[in-house]
């Protein structure tokens, strides 16, 4: 064979040690690169070997091609100037993190076929939940993404319903379950309606306030109304930090309607979840010690790669009643004093993913991550007073953390008319390859979105992009 | 900052290669450590700290702990003695290829948002499909496991049902679906019957042959049966390598049964797939190209770290109909020529996972791939001849690729006893250190698996278990 393929280590050695500085030249060289990818649809594919490789190729072969094919047809996450969505971030830390994952290779699906992977699991959940403030006594097991979390806990709330078991019968010929969310929800809510058997009629969207935030009467309304046309309510979710506007839902006035509803709260504090690590910051959480389910993202904005997402529960047994299946092949005699995490979730198979999330709480500690995420914070309100002071541009929503809304007034064009150029001033400044913003709509009207959330990112890059969108209103004006 | 935590390259540089070495050392010695970890439960969580360290530590501090308290503490996969349920490796170009992707961290949700990652993809997914033999034009796409995936297809079985409309509607009200599997598939069928809110009553498990496999004829009588009582079946999901025998359901007849009944054929190929890129082992999958939906796992024994299942479907748009839903904030110009692959699945964050399963192929090669594949199956066989050569054991099972299903007979011990002196050679094997095996139970007994599947994994390796076994009878026997 010309290549091993695998079992020289002397090989990995000399390759690995490669791979290690072509990583560091990446990381020095990213912020070069444009941030959005300038490919078009099929180029990448094209550049491609249609077929497999029979035979075996060298690690230069391919580094090569992620030179040549890969690189240019990224959209670069790791570059400061990423404003889009919600900036996320790979420091080192979790690249030697996941480089151990991958080396270890265990399924900790059971206590038994991983002991540390389990037991490292839950430690580093309570360590999290501890540094946002959460409550003792929450059972914390990782889903791969906050909509897997989301499906959980509804899936969970579900099988609270008295009398249905919905796990044994299914929902044919039962009671018509209702949930709520606010309009400004994650579709993760819907899809998770979606996937249940709820469908899109067992979601009732919830009318919120001028700040974008769910109004608890509305919500007590709904459900009166509902009641009253016989639908059988089960669950909220708030969201502590909605994706379009980061707002907040009043969670604790929401608690209360659920308690008095005897309705399941799940909390989806995918994106603020992890700034309630800042200690000044822990008041976002308020009443989220109230939920019955919780998802917060470290993929987000506390430094580690995709996938790792938080699922937190008061209620670990409903969530075990509506999940657990044990073949006779996967029973272990720890069984009965040791957790089989699949037994929380929808994948029998799991990663061991919270070994990135320990070794970046460890190599930044508490204070460093708050550090951070409190510097994102203040650069988002330093963006926020820029847009205030220039009369050509208008706040489109508060900023609790690190999301600014705003647009160009649009200078005496018509609604129409200045949406369309708040979308070209976008594509300039996505083009111009130093920044990458996105967009929402808000009240009808089409916003400009930056997201602070990459750890490389420093005052000049959203001193940057300001200029950028200053210069683009001068060629969308012309 | 005692230590950067993030943005000093030339410590990276460091810290890279030190843990590059690390995990030389790590796979050079696997073989020496016991592949059961020998921990009880809660001895790991009390070796670390019950709260998160307030200031940055030292990656060599880390490392210190990963050897102190998280290696003891694992059971190790990549060992050549792990052969319990499906046994995997992680070679050390997937290691290579997952240094890569936590470095990138894009996010794969939007072609938009990485382009490369998307196309990567679909471009890598087609090779798996050309390398198993699948036909032309089926629509790939990756899910984190094969229970995802199988709730993916069945989801869309759901949807593709005439006149329900159950992403709209839900399923209250509507006709009692029901679906089929035999009662050797895997549990992710059940769960996914759950999840769904098909409920457990929704799954019918269909009766075996004397080798586990599904009785087309049962599935016939059982369809015909139900659609009498005024179930409306939906679904079939055949196994092609179930998880107790590897036994291999006639997926050509139960294609004929579905074409006949109009129902979604969903093939679980999670552990068999891989085997299919041996030219002589392709007619495994025979009938496989009439499915709807199908998935195979690379992460199971095509030498790719956990999680990758890849999920293929002739009918992407009931996939995308169950499942897409497209909020402002994610709309973009390209949606209409590029597919944006969070619209086929439950999370909308996805991991660039095709880049493993990318440097593995290469590093392999096709050929490369099949020899080792080929090599497990021939030791799987030559297991196999000793314990058929020997009287004081049976086989339980045919052997039609790596897992080797046997038992002690019990010379002359009533069933429970020989059970549970199988159980004690089960445990007395597995604390040796060298080797460990599962069980499974195949009618009321137990019985002893051997699964042959990690890279590393040679005919000195299950000589070594097989003597282990033959002495634990003498301990057990005494």
């Amino acid at each position: 064979m010309p290549h091993s393929g695998d079992l020289d280590l002397e090989t990995f050695r000399a390759e690995g040690r490669r791979l290690v500085d072509w990583i560091a030249r990446y990381l020095e060289g990213v912020e070069q690169l444009p941030v959005l990818a300038r490919v078009r649809p099929g180029e990448v594919r094209a550049a491609l070997p249609p077929s497999p490789p029979a035979r075996a190729e060298a690690l230069e072969t391919i580094l090569a091609d992620v030179d040549r094919v890969i690189v240019p047809g990224l959209t670069h996450w790791n570059h400061p100037g990423f404003f889009a969505y919600f900036a996320n971030s790979s420091p080192t830390p979790a690249i030697l993190g996941e480089m151990l994952t991958a080396t270890f290779n265990v399924n900790a699906m059971l206590w038994k076929t991983s002991p540390a992977a389990t037991e490292l699991e839950i430690t580093v959940l309570d360590w999290l939940r501890q540094m946002t403030g959460l409550p003792e006594g929450l059972f914390g097991v990782i889903q791969d993404s906050a909509s897997a979390a989301t499906l959980v806990g509804l899936a969970a709330a579900r099988e609270a319903v008295p009398g249905l078991d919905v796990r044994r019968r299914g929902l044919v010929g039962q009671a018509r379950l209702r949930m709520y969310a606010s309009d400004q929800a994650h579709s993760s809510v819907e899809k998770a309606g979606i996937v249940l058997g709820i469908g899109q009629e067992g979601l009732r969207k919830v009318p919120v306030d001028s700040e974008f935030r769910m109004e608890p009467r509305a919500l007590a309304v709904a459900i009166a109304e509902d009641r009253a046309a016989g639908w059988t309510p089960f669950a909220v979710t708030a969201t502590v930090g909605t994706t379009s506007t980061t707002s907040i839902d009043p969670v604790s006035a929401i608690a209360d309607v659920c308690a008095r509803e005897r309705l399941w709260l799940h909390v989806d504090a995918a994106y603020t979840g992890s700034a309630a690590v800042v200690p000044e910051l822990r008041g976002l959480l308020q009443g989220c010690e109230r939920a019955d389910s919780l998802v917060m993202n470290p993929h987000k904005w506390l430094f580690v790669p995709v996938d790792l997402s938080a699922f937190y529960t008061r209620r670990p047994e409903v969530v075990k009643a509506a999940f657990s299946l044990m073949p006779e092949y996967l029973r272990t005699a720890e069984e009965a004093v040791a957790p089989n995490l699949m037994d929380y979730g929808v994948s029998l198979g799991r990663r061991f993913r919270a070994l990135k999330l320990w070794m970046v709480i460890r190599s930044f500690g508490h204070e460093g991550l708050a550090a951070r995420i409190r510097e994102h914070v203040r650069l988002a309100q330093v963006f926020r007073g820029w847009v205030e002071e220039d009369p050509a541009f208008e706040m489109m929503a508060p900023t609790p953390l690190s999301v600014v809304c705003f647009r160009w007034r649009g200078d005496g064009l018509s609604g129409p008319d200045a949406d369309r150029a708040n979308e070209k001033i976008l594509d300039s400044v996505n083009l111009s390859g130093d920044a990458y913003l996105s967009h929402t709509k808000l009240s009808g009207r089409i916003v400009l979105r930056l997201a602070i959330g990459n750890i490389r990112t420093e005052e000049r890059h959203i001193k940057k992009a300001w200029e950028q969108i200053k210069n683009a209103v001068g060629q969308v004006n012309r």
